[in-house]
């Protein structure tokens, strides 16, 4: 893992404690998505699969530590929290769990970043989604705003 | 606490690890209404307060929790799962969490619990909201299925 994906997970792990309790690994990041694993044990339910709130809080890491590395590689100091929030469950995770959460389209992202640079209210909506056995299990939305 | 409540509570950290990491306690119960505590520090994030994951799971293990207490009472054996979820935060908690979850209009309940009785595949919604300094802080809506 290079330095800037091991500072995040430092960062989510000493600044959002339960991702630590949770297992959560910083996994790769393409400059658009950020790659997120938890270990299934932690996350248990009742049901020997993935406790939704587990998912829902996996998700919104991710989503929150991939606009926390954009904001870093475009030294904007902006401080950013999820606003809203919506979840899908399609099927139970049986497995290790691994998100992927993607940047937009570039004109919104180039707002958001134009408006967060300029201390002006920003916001903007990340998507995430796990797959397991390949197929989606759960589909995430995370609107995201910038204090201003 | 009664020993339905006590029940409960042993329930979520047993059979959901993270709700005991999280320091989840079942505090009371109406019939309707399931009020459910949690203290700040272990969900706490990068702004010194509550992680929106942790609101999230928390509102989410409180109606699986009023659900399950409701389905004890009637005697129906069937499995419930969370299937969405939608969380709107509408102001930062920064003391510890209490969240009151709420049964839908009887109509509605009744018609969960008469189809989940024959095994038929049933939904049902539920809403929770956190309050903090008594303005409301987070409103949340969980949509539960059961196996059928």
């Amino acid at each position: 893992m290079n330095d800037q994906l091991n500072f995040l997970q430092t960062t989510l792990h000493s600044e959002i404690p339960l991702t630590r309790q949770m297992g959560i690994r910083v996994a790769d990041y393409s400059g658009s998505e950020l790659f997120v694993h938890a270990d299934l044990a932690p996350n248990i339910n009742i049901h020997g699969t993935a406790f939704g709130g587990s998912l829902y809080s996996i998700c919104a890491a991710a989503c929150w530590g991939l606009l926390h590395l954009k904001l870093m590689e475009q030294q904007v100091a902006a401080q950013i929290v999820l606003a809203e929030g919506e979840i899908k469950y399609r099927r139970p995770v049986r497995e290790d769990i691994l998100v992927r959460c993607s940047l937009p389209d570039s004109e919104s992202y180039d707002r958001f970043i134009y408006r967060a640079r300029q201390d002006r209210k920003a916001a903007i909506t990340l998507d995430a989604e796990i797959l397991a056995g390949n197929r989606q299990a759960v589909v995430f939305k995370g609107h995201f705003s910038s204090a201003g």
